[in-house]
């Protein structure tokens, strides 16, 4: 039996992950929804003004993936509550490891707030907010 | 004046990042040159079978992003041998986290060998080629 059969590409844990969260949104939904961030809405004003149909798409898929799961808070209409399960919220080493390369290699970049117990970020966030006013609107 | 205003999308380090890398194939690129090949048919040769289109694109967009460096080994027709910079380099604790999160979560997937001083990826990636005899035809 060929093993490469059960895989899309291959059974490189890297092409793996890439054939689920491998874009440039998805991962920006995991660091919005490990801010805390947990409707529609909230997640639709992230700073990258992600577009909206781009937005229910990954949740979608975010969700097969076992990435994301709904909970609806509201009916007429309904309206649900997004929350990582463990593994998405594991996917935040994977964030991590992007945002030590980004800030030491793109110029200017800066951490998102990630939680209330990291300092360094939430002091990269403060000041990314400041730079952009617009942005709590 | 408007810090966004440098950036493409926000000053997010993980967006800037994914800008550059955020889609199926770049980080393949990235893994295959951390393995040590260097040769555009090499390259060819991964186990995703990379599209040769996809693979020129791709190596040209690491090459203008400071991520790879390429230098002419035969004339008649020019051929020439890629390489990571201190840059591309660095993008190894990326393809280290993606392995660790698609080894625990997406059963099967195994980690490629990434360099002769890692035993434990080494061992992955002798069972991953015993699973695929025609990878190294």
């Amino acid at each position: 039996m060929n093993h490469h059969d059960h895989f899309k590409r291959s059974p490189c844990a890297v092409a793996n992950s890439l054939d689920i969260v491998g874009d440039k949104w998805s991962l920006l939904v995991v660091r919005d929804l490990l801010q805390g961030k947990c409707t529609y809405g909230d997640l639709a004003k992230s700073p990258e003004r992600i577009p909206t149909n781009i937005l229910a798409e990954r949740l979608r898929r975010l969700e097969s993936a076992g990435i994301v799961t709904s909970t609806p808070y509201q009916a007429h209409p309904t309206r649900y509550a997004y929350s990582l399960t463990p593994k998405g919220r594991d996917l935040g080493d994977v964030l991590s490891a992007f945002v030590r390369w980004g800030k030491r290699y793109i110029p200017g970049t800066v951490a998102l707030k990630r939680g209330p117990t990291n300092a360094e970020t939430d002091v990269a966030s403060a000041s990314f907010r400041r730079a952009r006013p617009g942005y709590a609107k």
